[in-house]
């Protein structure tokens, strides 16, 4: 796997990239997003289930599987497709984002970082090259590097501290990759300062990793804001690398990401927020928990041909969702999980027949987002 | 819908019978156990999963659904079968059972029963001419009767005074049924009491209802009364109408239940119990959070065929359940019903070839069942 990208087009109106992702489990059409299955299942979703959307790639977490079963269980099931049935493209995150935001007591060394598990207490330690290990044991198509991500109130010389650390522990990742059908991307962090972002993108694209992610954003700054530095990241990366902006998934932005020239995308938004009742649709999201749908004999979404708006009228998932019925969930992480796909299939399209601007600027006249 | 039943065999060494139940949404083969979808849901799964088992009949509650969503939306919607999108057979219990055993503050007149709903204690009044127009707006293919369940407590007056009860409701639930494509079965009460049964037995028979239930059993007393109340009762039903056992659904109960001379079985506990992580096997339940599951690469249960155990290692549901992902509770169920469904065909099959006992025997030689 010496190529990870071939890059088709770039738009002649914005920097929206039309490309394929080369895994060892096959060929991904990018602009895309992917849904998180942090613990080795998109929540409520079988393998079949998610095909059925065209989902052909997901997200999985090192951290969560390193706490739950371990590592070693999914390396002696014989590595994480085969354990979750799962035979699509995985990206496995490194862990570094939830050391930083779920695990309790960091302390950082040179070395690496000492936590204490958010499940159940234990103190643990991990390197760089333990992420990568771990993941090569995994075995995703695409691994991270392990990072420091700074939280969002964090000053300019802590941002500035584990970027330096972030890059220290990327150069380590690399020399201790070995897998050769596995890609490793590096992540630039930076916080929201240009200066250090280009910094960041700068140091990276010097050491050539196969793909980049921007990490540290989208963690509640304003959006015009992360587009910005999103924008101005970019411009430091290698066009011919893949571009990955990590924890970004509602529709709106995707569409944002996208014209900014990203072409990976993952968020646990959609599933997220579909558990709590809420619809993706071209007009914003709809509540089902909303009286006005207790009655309702069409779809929740008349513009959407998923298996949920085929089969199950408005009033019987408005009901489900009252009676708290497990079924509710995945019939509405279904549908969001298709809006998303179907999004990103009318992106690529219209970045091949040059008109993306046009979509984009379609959809968001209709859509209404939400603030969050 | 004249004819509610063919009864094509009674086997030479027992009272088992082979079957067919005939419905205005086809013909079921029995003796067959209905899953249950209380709420218009089977728990976990959708219409498509339960015919992957071999599904074709389950049950739902006039109870549940006159409290939510409400009678009048599921009629409004086209009935239940479009509500929930399922096309096979549906048996609706009428709500009695609940209203005694969930319902709040029950009080009795003639006309009927006013209680609070367990959901919202707010006051709600039927009578059996309620039970059956529910029912008809429902649309369901069998009905039943609205009884009155004594519980397992009651003094021999109390279950008198409700089999007197239960029999008028029956008479009055017959005159106001006018549904043609709809059976009305009765339902059997009279407790524990060998002269009570033979009695409600023989009165609801010569009102002549195109099948009947048997009500008030597998509530807590020992099993071996409960069965020889099932085979006391059954001897003064007709033989030609079908007979449904309320309530049961443990592996060695159903064969029991079909030696007896049963043809319909409904209960929770399969779907219940996999949500619990208790898999059904030919040796008994397994409890899938047991450490030993932690590594089974292997399925389950080895010898199932089912979707979940041609795909998932033991390992893997053994690290849904321990994670409490929602994917965990649908695997399960789907492997409890697929055991059932297939349990259920091998009765068939063996009551054809004459040698149900033999099948029974050799169940039960490696079946430990489960002291609930
Ligand atoms: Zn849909
Ligand atoms: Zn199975």
């Amino acid at each position: 796997m010496d190529k990870s990208f071939i890059l088709n087009k770039t738009s002649p109106r914005s920097s929206a990239r039309r490309g394929q992702l080369l895994t060892a489990h096959g060929q991904v059409e990018t602009p895309v997003f992917c849904p998180v299955g942090s613990q080795a299942t998109v929540k409520t979703l079988t393998p079949e289930d998610l095909k059925s959307v065209n989902v052909n790639m997901i997200l999985s977490n090192t951290y969560h599987l390193y706490l739950r079963p371990g590592i070693p269980v999914v390396k002696e099931m014989g590595g994480l497709h085969k354990f979750m049935n799962w035979d699509g493209v995985i990206l496995t995150d490194s862990g570094g984002y939830q050391i930083f935001s779920l695990a309790n007591l960091r302390k950082l060394d040179e070395g690496g970082v000492s936590f204490r598990s958010h499940i159940d207490g234990s103190t643990r330690y991990i390197t760089p090259e333990d992420a990568v290990s771990f993941q090569q044991d995994l075995g995703s198509d695409i691994a991270m590097v392990l990072d420091e991500c700074p939280h969002s109130e964090a000053s300019e010389n802590e941002v500035l501290a584990a970027m330096e650390r972030t890059h220290q522990w990327a150069k380590r990742c690399l020399a201790a990759h070995t897998l050769k059908s596995q890609h490793l991307f590096a992540i630039v962090q930076g916080g929201l300062s240009p200066v250090l972002r280009q910094q960041s993108a700068e140091y990276l694209a010097s050491l050539d990793f196969p793909g980049y992610a921007l990490g540290g954003l989208s963690l509640g700054e304003p959006k015009d804001i992360t587009f910005e530095t999103v924008r101005h990241t970019l411009r430091f990366l290698p066009e011919n690398k893949p571009r990955y902006l990590m924890g970004v998934g509602a529709p709106e932005d995707l569409l944002e990401g996208v014209s900014c020239g990203v072409d990976i995308f993952d968020c646990v938004l959609p599933t997220r927020v579909a558990r709590n009742g809420a619809f993706f649709s071209r007009l914003g999201r709809l509540n089902i928990r909303n009286a006005s749908f207790a009655t309702q004999k069409g779809p929740v979404d008349p513009e959407c041909n998923c298996y949920t708006c085929r089969n199950y009228s408005a009033a019987y998932l408005h009901h489900l969702f009252r009676c708290e019925e497990i079924l509710a969930y995945r019939l509405a992480t279904i549908h969001n999980i298709a809006f998303l796909s179907n999004l990103m299939q009318e992106v690529r399209t219209s970045i091949e027949k040059d008109c993306f601007e046009e979509f984009k600027g379609d959809f968001l006249t209709r859509y209404q987002p939400t603030n969050e």
